[in-house]
């Protein structure tokens, strides 16, 4: 791949003044460069492609690349540039050092877009573009994915109400009717519900009444429904809400909720699987409460598990797209970091390593800091893709590590503290009691780490000197400062060179930080542990939910822990490395399509609220040529 | 064109089975056919295109081809095949007649397709295809809708609680907070409400403390909010719903619902728009409901329009598809026909007219049955796009035709009553006088009208010479018999030949039912003549609301009336030609963004619902392949 001459100003534009003074490549020229052929893809216009499934098997034979991950310190609520700095060594690597290399991102949630918000594209000379079709409806996925929740949830509510007002033998002849030679027949969704039951009869004239009934009657219990419906706005009045006051549904009220479309677990399904054989199995095994008598209840009991398979099936393909310095991107699946594992597909990365092969890089980046984001992506993503990192990029920042060194609160639209902007390398070098406890966990997985100090124009020489220090004391394989978002690909060569080494030099074998067939006890405290804890506490309902879920064969999953990323324990104003605290765990929940139980310390928001003055007012577009204005 | 060898087999497989037992053509030699070069159009995927709507500008110079708009008689639960009828008849056009055509037809709703479905795609040898693609998901319109309307609904709960719980000079801080110079700024979308609220100064700090307090207090009524959330799902338990009982919104609590999507404003502006300042303008001009002291709050009182715009802007660009004999179709907006026009777009319909040229053919669709559907075509859509068919194509079958004669009654799901599959001519004659009424209707805009007798296999040729005799005594131009159903484009030839010359014989002078500078009674009441209605009935609160509309400034806009399809009168029993009734108004609303206003007649299902056995039992994804099974 040849370098495409970005021309760098100062000081640095917006980031939409960036991203609209380059001339996107048509999309098809950067498949060209992955040897992707017009069968390999779909287009979405001129700028998006998706690259479709079945070129996995095409390249079933080829051997992968070298597979980085990039995660960060314990941030401040600024963020310190991870997705920046995954762009940012990509363009380095493809248009400065001449590899190939594809960037694998999350697609990010459209509602933050016209709210508060926290670009997901890179930012500076480091994005992904177009960046509006970047932020805004992509080719659909996140669409398909609202479709797909909330037909589920529609049935939920409709088959409760089609059971309170039908007897058995309606219902069944509704379910089962007969065809025009009045037979009646199983269909193949009917059948997975009867093997879960346990009959095995093949002819619906066979059932006693008792199997009938069992088959018809989901009895699922109200008080037991864990699956909401979702929107992709920032809605904070859909976040407790009652449903079924039309007349027509005849006093069959309920409380639920909405939560924004990513934190739907359909989402996490998507990030997680390989194939449609598994999404397909994935979608129908998800449970959304519990049947009067104990049971789960899945999306293949309501017998919906094929229709939301079809409703997905275009959002399985990865969605390929370009940087500022024409490198490939890979756009794939946006699942929250908190109640789920917050990294971008197992397919854009598999289709990716074999597209950039031996000698080439595929860099993606996990959801929040490393104690979390990485955490999650050892023990549940790379556990269920088979893949493994050669190494591990953690980026810091004098800005962050200045705070977890005692400096002063550092909050979202307010002017930063003074601290944060002239020379204080004692703050500094207390702070890095953070990045290395960072290091050390990821260090535990057995693969080489590289810490990027995300230089801004305030950092002084003798702090970035002393984050190197500590980088290095802590057993970083290396630590390089980077400006990329000021210079592009060109400001992250440094990081390319010593990235290439350390994937070249990986040795350690890698280790997960748990076995699956541990206790979901067990497995929780092990995390803890990583963390700092020196125990963990559990609510009479967590204690309750760890025996369900147990009960109902749910113990072999691994454990995606829901808690906050501001700080390693469940007190976001600790920062540096606290240690010694207790883990409360508030209660344990289950996402058992996707494949994981998540235990919550604390309370997570999965529905954003708007500010009194959001984005959107700036947002509009120019008439006189479709393009959009005001986008940040 | 040339025609595709299209395979017929008796008897007629299903939908789904046609549809994928013909290998469309890539959508590029689609374009092709209609002089489109890539520049003119985004791909999405292989057999589906989004044309650019700058080419509306580019054949500016071009003459128009005639324009064919396919109505209906009063219909059957079943439906009469208009879909149908139009697509067989761009079949015939394109595939037989060597005529260059483009079908116009609107998106259907996701929702039902895996409900109770009433497939939009047409049927049997006239269908669009890929018939998934087209059902589902399409390019995302929809989904954009969904996307602007939500957001559009977040902002107003979140706009009043902010209000609820702040000071004037706060909002105003927040509202339009100073810069880094310590300056304050309007931006566009403050300055539209300034001038709204007749304040012309520039700058902030000119403002007196009343000034702000009317720039930045919306003030909403909350018991007048119009504006209602929607998904593209059949939720029922969605209709009536209590929203802000989370905690954080502090007992800010309100009574609202969801429609379907495809019941949005929104979608009517989509529908009703021809460029995208025009979009920009109505979707600004939207009204979500009157302030406290009774005036309309708009879209751009919330600093919204930009945003929704920005949102739509791909949606603007109708989707090509191509018919199974290969004549391109565009599928483009999906409005209601109750509550709002029920006609795909303006956009679509300008641009297939220049696409033909003269001596080329646009055929599109009328909602419902031609009282309501072309009634709104001509008076709402026409009055708006400056376009004028030349040929009005009511489809017609003998089995409607014998309901409207005294036939036992006809339903969804119910076996057929021998009177519907056995001769009885008097029964036939019996009915046509709804036909007649339908062809008088039309006849009264000016337009030559031909009668498509949609022929099922059971149909005598008796009954079929009474349908025919008894249209030209009614006035048609011309009445053919067609099997376009059984046998495509082939089975159509007839009506296209007649179609054709009914548009180069056009003559009569066109005139709408009504000027737009009657009040909003007297445009209700001359619809309600056109049904045969002898007068009109309001109820207090549809007084009300037209003596609100009207002091708002509504009364110039045209009258788009929510009157149930299975009658001319308001009661859907009454069949045939029902005359002397008084129409009842039971509240009057409006679409203001999209520019009518909309009197209720009886109650509207804005969200269907499920039934005990959706549809989506049966669909699931061939995982081997990707291919969707079970669409109906």
């Amino acid at each position: 791949m040849n370098a495409m001459t970005l021309q760098v100003v100062s000081p640095v534009p917006t980031d939409i003044d960036i991203a609209n003074s380059i001339q996107p490549q048509h999309i098809s020229a950067i498949a060209k460069k992955l040897n992707l052929n017009p069968n390999h893809y779909d287009l979405y216009g001129k700028y998006k492609a998706k690259v479709l499934l079945p070129v996995i098997d095409e390249l079933k034979g080829q051997k992968d690349g070298f597979y980085v991950v990039v995660g960060g310190i314990t941030p401040t609520p600024l963020g310190e540039g991870k997705s920046t700095t995954t762009v940012g060594l990509c363009q380095a690597l493809g248009a400065f050092l001449d590899k190939k290399v594809v960037t694998t991102l999350r697609q990010p949630s459209q509602g933050p877009t016209f709210g508060i918000k926290g670009g997901a594209a890179g930012g500076g000379y480091s994005q992904v573009i177009p960046m509006d079709e970047f932020n805004l409806h992509l080719t659909g996925d996140i669409h398909a994915i609202t479709a797909a929740n909330n037909l589920l949830a529609a049935a939920i509510d409709t088959r409760m109400f089609h059971e309170s007002t039908q007897s058995d033998s309606a219902l069944f002849n509704r379910l089962c009717p007969p065809n025009k030679q009045g037979n009646r027949i199983f269909n193949d969704v009917m059948y997975t519900r009867l093997k879960k039951l346990g009959i095995h009869k093949k002819f619906p004239e066979d059932l006693t009444p008792e199997e009938v009934k069992r088959l018809v009657r989901l009895d699922v219990d109200p008080d037991t429904i864990t699956w909401r419906r979702v929107m992709d706005v920032n809605d904070r009045f859909l976040r407790k809400i009652t449903v079924g006051q039309g007349v027509d549904e005849r006093g069959m009220v309920r409380e639920t909720g909405f939560d924004i479309s990513v934190a739907s677990e359909i989402m996490a399904v998507l990030a997680l699987t390989d194939s449609l054989s598994d999404m397909r199995a994935r979608l129908g095994k998800m449970v959304i409460g519990n049947s009067k008598s104990g049971e789960p209840v899945s999306a293949d009991d309501l017998g919906l598990g094929g229709a939301l398979s079809v409703l997905m099936k275009d959002a399985i393909n990865p969605t390929l797209m370009q940087t500022l310095e024409g490198t490939p991107v890979f756009v794939h699946a946006g699942p929250f970091a908190n109640i789920a594992h917050g990294s971008s597909s197992i397919v854009a990365d598999k289709i990716a390593l074999k597209l950039v092969g031996p000698g080439g890089f595929v860099v993606t980046e996990a959801g929040f800091g490393c104690d979390i984001g990485v955490e999650k992506f050892m023990n549940i993503k790379c556990r269920y893709s088979g893949l493994r990192p050669q190494c591990v990029v953690i980026v810091a920042t004098v800005r962050a590590l200045k705070m977890h060194g005692g400096g002063p609160a550092v909050a979202a639209g307010k002017p930063l503290d003074r601290a944060y902007v002239s020379e204080n390398v004692s703050l500094v070098e207390a702070g890095c009691a953070n990045l290395a406890r960072h290091v050390e966990i990821v260090k535990g997985y057995g693969v080489n780490v590289v810490v990027a100090v995300n230089r801004f124009s305030s950092d002084t020489d003798a702090e970035i000197a002393a984050v190197r220090a500590a980088a290095l004391a802590a057993g970083a394989y290396e630590a390089v400062v980077c400006s990329h978002f000021a210079h592009g690909g060109k400001g992250a060569i440094d990081l390319g060179v010593v990235v290439q080494k350390a994937c070249e030099n990986a040795t350690e074998p890698f280790k997960f930080l748990y076995p699956l067939d541990a206790s979901i006890k067990d497995k929780i405290e092990a995390i803890a542990r990583s963390y700092g804890a020196s125990g963990v506490e559990y609510s009479e309902q967590a204690e309750k939910k760890i025996k369900m879920y147990s009960k109902q064969g749910f113990a072999g999953l691994p454990i995606c822990m829901a808690k906050t990323q501001y700080s390693f324990s469940d007190n976001p104003a600790a920062k540096g490395a606290p240690s010694g605290f207790v883990l409360p765990i508030r209660d344990v929940r289950a996402s058992i399509g996707a494949g994981f139980i998540y235990p919550l310390v604390g309370s997570m928001s999965t529905m954003p609220g708007l500010p009194t003055r959001p984005c959107f007012y700036d947002i509009d577009l120019d008439v006189t040529n479709g393009k959009v204005k005001g986008l940040s």
